[in-house]
């Protein structure tokens, strides 16, 4: 398997810096006080298209030679990663073909037409995912681009972890959430080279735990989900777990109830808009608060998309 | 009448700077295509204690002497003064009392709480809310903080304007919007001292236009409101109705829709929290676009709390 590397991230970082945000990292003193850790939130819900999913699809469309670039790109996706390659795929001046479940979020579909990506309905299985964007590429021979399971993907969203260890010295431990596993392996390579002693921690909702249940059976035990954190519903790929496995201190999970209270003091304190998948971290540092006493804590707050209309309080 | 001028605000800002929070001013590409105007969003939904309101209190909290400090601090407040003048009381260590009318929305008493205020409830009546606060500075000789008709406060309420002035070079218009006209009265003496060709707009919600009617009038017309925008209740006092109609272009009025749709807009597109006192200058963009495009237009979103439990939407 051919895994990035820190200098892999460093170029992603380099060939994304003119097209990303570069996002603030928050503090909040009355947070720190009642969890007893020193929390750095990097504010992923500011970036462009409203997530980190932007980085690894910038960077991966970066990565396009010309005459694969002008074939144009495609996906299938329930939301942020489809926004983030229409987005990616607009400013390179391309097509971006997204097939989208029928019954995915309304505002996440407004989304990617906003940025341009052009919807094809699926049924929502995973079969039917899959089926259809063959058909999509058959007929548009568009290059597909992985949501998480992928070299140039992995190696952008690393990029969020470096700007959050860049700006702040020391930190002792660094939270992310795991769905397919791109994000938490990118920050776990970059972290680990830049500052060896940091630990590495994955956070999932009980109720979508394959990413423990892989560490702990040691292969890749497929995604059952039933969570509100929309985000964290896909299974880890081989690529994803290899990482995971041998950076990754453990995934602590947490319940439902505990993702929405942590979406809820998010809100309330900072004046931010998490989506779920962005509050399970949050909810895993207050539920192990031993493992963080004392601290210092970066936690990726991963995007702020979300249906207003349906707010879980 | 003393009315403060450009020095008095730049000691207050020097006076209060290590207490408050440098609020970052946010930019959404989005939205200025929209809009058509480039907006900048100076985010006092940031500022310590959710709002703008911790500048005013925190620099009439510094000026006193001594020998008045040590009688503590009062005033009547449902809510972001209150809760400011606690946590600016807090700071230097002494006790304040806040009358708050016993229907104040449960998270804004909460918040007086918890920065250390002491809570005096009344009857919703602003008769009530003065024979209360009379009573208590009886008891206590505590000093009144006055919300927003006292020099001091609108000294350090001015603070955000030249912060945002100093950042963004070259502003066409500034929108603030008005209640008792604190912060209105504090940017105005600021940016068109710093920069004499800037328009100053007022925003106020149709439903509590009585800053429109006195300008229109040429005297305070008490306030009768009915407004969802809740920090916008108040009448002009004698100070800033003198300030405003000085310096202020006009004062744009919008509908309940119109903030509550500004509200989600900014939620939706910015990932930011404000409340909907704050929303009521972005709907007065959005509602008369031909007075702002083209133009770079500096936004005081004045503050995040709210009832999350009792959304518009």
């Amino acid at each position: 398997m051919n895994i990035p590397k820190l200098p892999d991230i460093l170029e992603a970082a380099e060939r994304i810096k003119s097209q990303i945000h570069r996002t603030p990292v928050l503090t909040c003193a009355g947070l720190d006080e009642e969890s007893g850790a020193q929390m750095y939130l990097k504010c992923e819900n500011f970036q462009k298209t409203g997530s980190f999913k932007f980085r690894g699809a910038s960077n991966a469309v970066k990565c396009l030679k010309t005459d694969e670039a002008a074939r144009g790109v495609s996906t299938h996706s329930s939301g942020n990663h489809g926004a983030a390659l229409a987005c990616a795929a607009a400013i390179r001046g391309i097509p971006a073909h997204i097939v989208v479940p029928e019954n995915a979020a309304q505002p996440k579909q407004e989304s990617i037409l906003r940025y341009g990506g052009q919807i094809t309905h699926c049924a929502p299985t995973l079969e039917a995912r899959e089926t259809t964007l063959a058909e999509v590429v058959q007929k548009t021979g568009a290059v597909v681009i992985p949501p998480y399971n992928d070299f140039n993907i992995i190696s952008g969203q690393g990029t969020a972890a470096f700007e959050l260890l860049e700006e702040i010295e020391n930190l002792d431990a660094l939270i992310a959430p795991v769905g397919g596993g791109g994000l938490l392996s990118g920050s776990a390579i970059c972290a680990k080279a830049l500052r060896p002693e940091i630990k590495i921690w994955g956070a999932e909702p009980e109720q979508a735990d394959d990413a423990k249940q892989s560490l702990d059976a040691g292969l890749i035990i497929p995604a059952n989900p039933n969570t509100i954190a929309d985000g964290l519903q896909t299974s880890l790929g081989p690529l994803t777990f290899e990482i995971i496995r041998n950076h990754v201190e453990d995934i602590l999970t947490v319940s439902e109830a505990e993702i929405i209270q942590a979406m809820r003091t998010i809100w309330e304190r900072t004046k931010i808009i998490i989506e779920p998948s962005a509050a399970v971290s949050v909810a895993a540092l207050l539920r192990y608060p031993k493992k963080f006493i004392g601290q210092k804590v970066g936690i990726i707050l991963t995007g702020g998309n979300l249906d207003l209309d349906r707010l879980p309080f």
